[in-house]
């Protein structure tokens, strides 16, 4: 037994304000179980928490005890108190305080040995006394928690494997929910509104099983960030923070008809080894989400060493929407920022050679003389180009002059390299080299000719998901890059992942993204990573990480579009952990008006201004065509206007799905600007201007949605109004079906 | 229908010689079928040629055909003659002829897509006609054949999958065969010698289970290259050539027992998807072998893209087990040197700080302070020293004084560089950095030595199998071996693959070993890559691969010993494919003599000296202490004196696992060596020196077991006996039990 004195009381801690309140406590089984109330209403019900192992056939003997679910006993317990403001590279605002109490308990677990055979030859194998330990950590702000585990480094825990992690969530009722399906391999799904209770049911429409992607593995798996709302009006959202080298977690929601977790998903497919519960526990609870890990290829889901810990999980709550969107909970929880320079990290709008090609009016590939592509063998300047090739000098000048015109910083140019031809869903390992351009992309004469006119060009690093392959080229890659001054690069994860087996949201997966930004770092380039996993706010440690896709972007507008509500769903869920490249901007929604494309977006131009305010991200895109914009150049005008980086961000109303209005204060400036993006119901409010300097005049520029605007209908229907305004007035907005407004506010003097 | 026309008749073809028969046809359900025959005795019964797809989730309709078994018609044939005579970069001897007979065939594949639904939406579904076309391509040599699949560019074969390789290889009776279990991810078994229906009831007892990398798939699976012999006396040896980015190839035995391709070994410590054939298909007959591929994490054997072929399937025969060992058939089959200047790859002949930390008498670790080291968290200069590490500054100065005094060429040491603290089995991938020295080892003093004295130092990469890792560190790693003079590397895939669920015998591990020679070549770095795959001589096309272990090296003998025969059964079967580093040489047989290990190799002085002859490689290790090496230096002195590259190579004597005879002229002189090796019934023999060159003398110094050596008892006494001969002369050889010969015959003038 252990000589140590053991304490067995429950630890209550609440936030800094009082409003959060978390209880901690091992039940009769030795299982950690934690609550969590705000204001005195229940949010998380008793909940356990705990891990599985896995068995490694190298454990030595008596060292496969794979339990570390329950058994335990506190031997240690630390309550603390932090507050610090910190300053971002870039981000929402300039300071952002980081103020919680801090609950650490160390739990240890004890164990005997399996009686052995024990004999003259194994005399070590008797059987003896075993002892791990590890620390659950909780930080509790006045707006949720975040809790992880943590493994110190220790004899009897040094490597281990996951098998499963088993944090539980009890929801205290049937609310309503944001959802997208649990997958292992995309999220670009769009987001279901339905009951916790309505999940199983709604689980087999919500996947696009038309994805070639989707790899779902239970009917009541979702993804995080999981947005809720309780019939009494609490909003809580589940997710993570800071996961570097674990998998991604997912949520299982336990049903009334939940037999067993996980069960196999029939028709999914990917197989899926299902990975129950020990028997020896019980299942949890309706409404109680489980974690559920993205597993590698042989269904394990991490591979550790000690001293290291899990993601933290996060509980936010509030019973104000608006306090979901401007809660900093996520950075907080992360690192600070890990790299010694950042002055050459900086938001960015841009324009770029791809909607076009997106809409498929032209090509990434430069021929179809190949029904496939060695890149070694084929020589292209001896091809026959295809004469769709979207990425061709005359083309990206056009762009760069656009940009140099229209005060856009880059210019993002997609298929400019070799191997274009066949590069998805192939297992074609070799598929793209990242350094060789097509021959009528000249790589050199474009850079010099975007930095004469104080453009650059970002890059395009589509990696088909061969990491592999991406891996053994990126060093020679960055070289090319920091040779003709790009700073920025685009990746993308298109396809099944090679290593053959592995998800795009493992923990291996996951190494590899945080690779790609640290190698970037050293050769000072910006990452805008697409299809990698969603975010988790390591944009605070690492911030040239500007941008992720990690959700159903603008590309769907021309594969058959995303509801008008999408865009005010997106700021509750996907944004939490981090921006989003959305590359907004869309003023021509009918695409067949200048392509074969039947899809439309469904958002009016006023809607799509609105989005450069709601939807925050220190990476801008002006995503439609340059001709498109010179058509509604006023309008075009609040994009030329509208900053990327500010210093006060101000949500003055939000409800999930429904609307959003924020007024953002643009960085070392006094002029501020407003966004408001709504649903198909479209939107009426008044905002009073209170936050404006007192005794300052600025000069203001309304775009709004006609009288007659709607995202269907009519969607390029606005009005411009200009106006002088001050501390205090108020203004009367207007936002259509799928509209939204914009404006600017420019200080005077 | 096809409007080409078709041919029906059987094809047969002769070697040069017309000793070796080839006969292919379409059985009555167009499945390729082959028989092979030497001097009219069957060698092949008739055999089945084929494989089976897998079905891509990605796969668009109609497009899902996985069958390349059967239902075949000829297109075309086409035979053709070769004949050539090339130089290895280094070799056996100065010249190889390339000397066969072509036949390739041509085979078409027809099938209707399964009636779709077909509605208004889809109508391209409409059934359609399909057509697939491969190459079956056969060469006829006097000692055997090689024969593979070619798969054409082509709109119906693109990118494929396959799910397994169905190559038949029907022996003509209950041949004796020395074979390997067969494994994916191990080749250090020893060797058994059974009948073929023996082979299912020894499994279980041949497979080392206390081998952590044991992952063994048929109780009659085994490896190859697999060397055979007939009751009335053919020699027949089944392996493959040019392996590249293709899995490698085992063979499964159908035996009287057999019920289906592949059951699983119950008990095997990696869990097997079986592979069973399609029930389509019958059994093949008792002593038919069936190809078995490698799998990747997924299960599947391959994902390839056309135009692209299979590795060569070999059968060697002859009536004189002497042809196994000179024949050059499958460097033959692989493609010329693709190296523009190999002026920088040599062969070497070198010591190292290895042997010590094999018997357990000091540490490549430094610091016993971790219970689990991170490379980035620990200043090693802090740590406190074991004071057991072998790789310290003083003793590599010892290694690298003798090396100079005795002529050997390199010091390889193992070691040197941080994280040996924890590195084998425990799933870790970021386990080295390959660059980072430990504190007592001074890279630049020890190599600035090393070149004074006209040595260089070898070096270590262990790669413990994380090859993401070394891939990620490959490039810096090269180039600090350039700047500080390394020429040469020894490479080690200890422990299970990282990528996980991945093995050492894939396609993709194949991939791997390869980029890391080719990349090695860039820097003029020669790679000697343990427990990588078998070779099937890919050092023809890439001749800086000098070396590889992949299979029991002499590192067994300190790990409970391997039988007096190993050494007269490797050069039959490992040696088929490439150089082995066997890393020969052990004068102190008994390791208890100098630690506490109390292993023993089962060789005497003598037998060591001649497996510098015997055990063909361009890199030879003396690999005991120089120590040991002083206290006989008179045996010493025909390591110092033997060549390591020859211009002419004759196989006098070989019998499989009893004994093998050699003698070779070192290259660019004419002075001969001639190396005896036997098993542990000794061997007598009388070798005619008519190879001499005629009219000149040679210094003939003979290195014989001494009357009473025994490689138990007495391995450490012989006789040292100096003449004069000339051609047609007579030596009487006597080999000891374990023992061998080994002769240098000095040119006068």
């Amino acid at each position: 037994m252990l000589a140590m004195p053991l304490m067995a009381m429950a630890a209550e801690v609440s936030s800094p304000s009082g409003n959060v309140q978390l209880k901690f406590y091992l039940d009769n089984g030795g299982r950690p179980t934690y609550e969590m109330s705000y204001k005195g209403r229940p949010v998380v019900l008793p909940s356990h928490l705990g891990l599985e192992l896995a068995r490694d056939k190298h454990a030595s003997a008596g060292m496969d005890e794979t339990d570390l679910m329950a058994g335990f006993q506190i031997a240690d317990e630390q309550t603390t108190e932090f507050d610090e403001t910190w300053q971002p590279v870039w981000g929402e605002t300039k300071d952002i305080r980081n103020h919680y109490r801090e609950y650490a308990v160390t739990l240890i677990r004890q164990w005997r040995s399996a009686p052995p055979v024990v004999g003259p030859g194994n005399p070590q194998l008797a059987p003896r006394q075993h002892l791990r330990n590890i620390v659950i950590r909780f930080r509790v702000y006045d707006e949720g928690i975040g809790l992880r585990y943590e493994f110190p480094q220790q004899q009897e825990l040094n490597y281990f494997l996951i098998r499963e992690e088993r944090t539980e969530f009890r929801m205290a009722g049937d609310h309503t929910a944001w959802w997208l399906p649990g997958d292992y391999d995309t999220q670009e799904q769009e987001t279901q509104q339905s009951k916790l209770s309505e999940i199983r049911q709604r689980f087999r429409e919500a996947v696009n099983w038309g994805n070639s992607s989707v790899a779902v593995f239970s009917e009541t798996g979702v993804q995080t960030a999981l947005q809720m709302k309780s019939d009494d009006g609490l909003y809580i959202n589940i997710h993570e923070a800071a996961c570097a080298d674990y998998a991604t977690m997912h949520l299982e929601l336990v049903d009334e008809q939940t037999k067993a977790l996980t069960t196999e998903l029939q028709g999914a497919s990917n197989a899926y080894t299902p990975n129950p519960l020990p028997s020896a526990y019980p299942l949890p609870q309706p409404f109680t989400f489980v974690s559920h890990l993205t597993p590698d290829a042989t269904g394990l889901k991490g591979a550790m060493q000690t001293p290291c810990q899990t993601p933290w999980r996060t509980v936010m709550v509030s019973d104000d929407a608006r306090d979901m969107l401007s809660s900093n909970l996520i950075l907080n929880l992360n690192e600070p920022c890990a790299l010694d320079d950042t002055s050459w990290i900086h938001p960015t709008k841009y324009c770029g050679v791809w909607w076009e090609m997106i809409v498929g009016k032209s090509q990434w590939s430069y021929t179809w003389d190949y029904p496939s592509v060695y890149l070694s063998n084929i020589d292209y300047s001896k091809c026959k180009p295809n004469g769709r090739h979207g990425a061709n000098n005359e083309k990206v000048k056009r762009y760069i002059d656009f940009a140099a015109k229209n005060g856009l910083d880059e210019v993002l140019v997609e298929g400019w390299n070799v191997g274009w031809e066949d590069w998805a869903n192939m297992w074609k390992r070799d598929v793209f080299d990242f350094v060789t351009a097509y021959p009528d992309f000249d790589i050199k004469m474009l850079n010099e000719y975007a930095h004469s006119k104080g453009v650059r060009l970002l890059m395009h690093h589509e990696t088909s998901s061969s990491t592999q392959n991406y891996e053994r080229h990126m060093e020679q890659a960055f070289q090319l890059m920091n040779k003709y001054g790009y700073d920025a690069v685009k990746t993308g994860y298109v396809g099944d992942i090679i290593p053959r087996g592995d998800h795009h949201y493992s923990q291996s997966m996951n190494n590899h993204y945080l690779y790609v930004v640290k190698e970037a770092a050293k050769h000072h380039i910006m990452v805008n990573a697409h299809e990698a996993t969603r975010p988790t706010g390591l944009c605070r440690t690492y911030p040239n990480l500007v941008g992720n896709e990690s959700a159903r972007g603008t590309e769907y507008e021309a594969f058959g579009g995303s509801r008008p509500d999408h865009t005010c769903i997106l700021p509750f869920t996907r944004l939490q952990g981090g921006p989003m490249d959305y590359t907004p901007g869309i003023f021509v929604t009918r695409l067949s008006e200048w392509s074969d494309n039947d899809s439309w977006a469904r958002i009016t131009i006023c809607g799509s201004l609105a989005l450069y305010l709601t939807m925050y991200s220190p990476l801008q895109m002006a995503a439609d065509l340059p001709e498109h914009y010179e058509r509604f150049d006023d309008a075009f005008q609040f994009i030329r206007d509208v900053a990327c980086d500010w210093d006060e961000s101000i949500y003055l109303e939000a409800e999930p799905a429904d609307y959003i209005t924020v007024a953002r204060k643009a960085k070392g400036t006094n002029n501020w600007f407003i966004g408001g993006k709504c649903d198909e119901q479209g939107h009426q409010s008044v905002i009073k201007l209170d936050f404006l300097d007192k005794g300052r005049k600025y000069d203001c520029t309304i775009y709004a949605d006609a009288k007659d605007a709607h995202y269907e209908t009519n969607p390029q229907a606005y009005v411009i109004t200009k106006r002088v305004v001050k501390q205090g007035d108020k203004l009367k907005l207007n936002e259509a079906p799928g509209g939204g407004v914009a404006i600017s506010l420019m200080a005077r003097e």
